[in-house]
């Protein structure tokens, strides 16, 4: 795993000088990313320079080529992303702030009463006079977090508040992570089920499998708002765009594709299930774990071996987590390949194409940020009393229109991709009948 | 109970137009509040009057009589606080917004995995990488909200965000409003202790007694942070400041004074409880519901009933619940009289003064909001694990010595209040050994 370290270089202000640094990082085998100017007199300047190291071990081995370097001091080395967490990456922060009498009155006693009556009258009002519709959970018990594993719920605070900056920043959703400290299914539901009322739906996180089908299957019973698990559902929208697009640029018509889903873990069956329901002519998946073999079977994907499947298959999918399973000679000409474990993938995507693919990608192009926060935006603006099939289908064609011609998914820092989700979600919600009028998240 | 209603005026531009309309409002008993200019041209303005209401009826009078008016137009009356409560009152918002590559590789991937991994390792740096050790969660089940009553959870929301809003404004706090549907106490301790790793603390509010009593202890007991009921020890640690406030008025030494508590519902009990922990020479307390007594005499609490309670206490405060409980005649030369009962005090503190009261007041000078920020972000600031006695009697007194000679607690506006309390509270919580340095919030 690669680790940015940021050095704060004090240095010669002269021609020249910035060449010598980035030579002796390259000497030590650094790769640099941005170079910020701190301060600048007309003899030196102050710059932050950030390379991504392999360890702490590497960053210091950089720092002692930049501290012989002429001209250079090291004023400081520090972990990037830990110094970028100092203080957590989130606040909760009053819409308008209260600084009168009468503001007070307005928002806080008396005039608060009025809002409590009228949602004690009628429940839907609460999506009218409080955050409650404009709001998410992310819930989690850390128990699968991104490469690290069961690291417990604490400990996977900052990918839930990391998740919840994208949820404001491009769906304009107030997302608060809960932390729920328990491993047991019935008490994960319960919790959730209780405080369910706070939040206008449920985005579920980092949950082993195969508890966290079981968990989302239940909330979604018994919860009468959105629920979505992003590592399943998520991770299955955004490759379904990845795989539309690949079905694009290779002439194929998805609706005569097979699709072989190499893999039944969490994301695997959520993406092979997506793929059925967008409208693959087949589904086929291997996995050697044959419990997963019957939750696949129900929902229409028919079960295979790896031989097989690369035999039969026009789009590969592989969710593996077997570093370099596909060979280049298990490829046929013209196929699609998304090989998405990380860090990893099956087969690296330069050597898939070299082997015959028409298409090929690793997993750094399936980035969820392009799906979760359009599709809840999307699901809150409809008042959605969950999140279907359909509203899923719709956000991955929604995506796949709008990469542009040199890439597999579009750009997530383009604010259009998640507004546009978000209004095919909305649209998709109203015409398959899971929209309510009366719960919209009006001026969301 | 009054209702603000904002009336937009369109009017003639001339000199005693304002004066009609205030005689207008005048004539149908409306009380003015604020009168803001929304637009102004040579010939006519745009005013939003708002006015105190009785109710609907009233408002609609009203605006009869201004439509009558010469050279006004009623463009719009509304109900103010639903106005104001549109959308929430709340927001969760990234403290840096994530805007190129490198701010995503800081605070996603793959830069979050170090602050999960130096987490994961010592759990105390949850305080130092994410918003833990600055968020405290607001937790109701809504079964006693303001003087509604059980209106449940959802309902209770914008009293939560309300709480959350000056929680933010006046301690730099983020406060997330938790609605748990259950009114049964050990659900709601399970679910409070599930999710508390996200907190760095519990405030509880708006919950019927005697469950709330139960609650609490559990909670305190489970919980290795701070943990508290706002109704009971916030409007203890406010009247405790009040009452210090009284004595001084009066030449009276707290620790000469009996304080006579009329009820021991939540609030009776925690304010006659920190009387006790305060230092008052002795406290006496009478309530009709025996029940109530078991748990008031450990706490060194004397039962005794209204008439010997008036007889012999220097302080009264009441919280019966009893509209004119306390007649002038029950008055004793010099007592200090809080009278605290909401809307309507147990006597109203003119009549009291005029039967030879010393001190006297009603509820409206007990605003919890002066105590649970400060008292909160001390807490935090202290890495505490827990709110003990001796915290909250140092809030009460850093709130009395702020209360300006005219007034009896401080102006909660000032944020020298909230930033005084936080002190005595942290420093408290360092001389009574309930404070952490490795788990203390720096930077809030």
């Amino acid at each position: 795993m690669a680790i940015d370290y940021t050095f704060r270089l004090r240095q010669a202000h002269r021609s020249g000088q910035i060449a010598r640094i980035a030579g002796a990082i390259a000497d030590a085998e650094g790769l640099i990313g941005d170079i910020e100017t701190i301060n600048l007199t007309r003899r030196q300047s102050i710059r932050e320079v950030t390379v991504e190291c392999r360890d702490e071990h590497h960053a210091n081995e950089i720092a002692e080529k930049l501290k012989e370097t002429d001209g250079v001091t090291v004023l400081w080395c520090r972990n990037r992303a830990l110094m970028k967490h100092e203080g957590g990456k989130l606040t909760i922060e009053p819409v308008r702030r209260v600084e009168t009498v009468q503001q007070m009155r307005d928002v806080y006693t008396p005039g608060v009463a009025q809002a409590c009556l009228a949602i004690a009258d009628d429940a839907a009002k609460a999506t009218d006079y409080t955050m409650i519709g404009r709001t998410v959970a992310i819930c989690t018990n850390g128990t699968r977090v991104l490469g690290l594993g069961d690291i417990g719920p604490r400990a996977s605070m900052p990918v839930m508040e990391g998740k919840a900056v994208f949820y404001r920043q491009f769906a304009g959703i107030s997302a608060m992570p809960i932390l729920i400290d328990t491993t047991d299914v019935d008490e994960f539901v319960a919790t959730v089920e209780r405080i369910a009322p706070t939040f206008g739906g449920i985005h579920l996180e980092d949950i082993d499998s195969p508890a966290c089908f079981e968990i989302e299957e239940r909330l979604i019973d018994a919860l009468d708002m959105p629920v979505m698990h992003d590592d399943v559902h998520g991770t299955a929208v955004v490759t379904l765009a990845a795989a539309l697009v690949g079905c694009r640029r290779a002439d194929k018509k998805f609706e005569d594709v097979t699709v072989g889903q190499i893999g039944l873990g969490a994301a695997g069956w959520g993406i092979a299930a997506l793929m059925v329901a967008a409208g693959a002519e087949r589904v086929v998946a291997s996995d050697p774990d044959e419990s997963s073999h019957a939750r696949a079977r129900e929902h229409g994907i028919d079960i295979t071996d790896y031989d097989e499947l690369m035999q039969q298959a026009d789009v590969v999918v592989a969710t593996s987590g077997q570093p370099g399973l596909i060979e280049p000679d298990h490829i046929r000409e013209n196929q699609i390949i998304l090989a998405l474990s990380n860090p990893e993938p099956e087969i690296d995507p330069m050597s898939a194409l070299d082997a015959g693919a028409a298409f090929a990608a690793d997993g750094s192009v399936v980035n969820n940020v392009l799906g979760y926060p359009g599709i809840f935006r999307g699901a809150l603006l409809a008042g959605a009393d969950s999140i279907n099939t359909e509203m899923k289908v719709a956000a991955g064609h929604a995506i796949a229109a709008l990469a542009e011609e040199s890439e597999l998914v579009p750009d997530v820092f383009d604010p259009q991709v998640h507004e546009r989700v978000a209004e095919a979600v909305k649209e998709a919600a109203e015409a398959s009948g899971a929209a309510d009028a009366d719960r919209a998240a009006r001026g969301l």
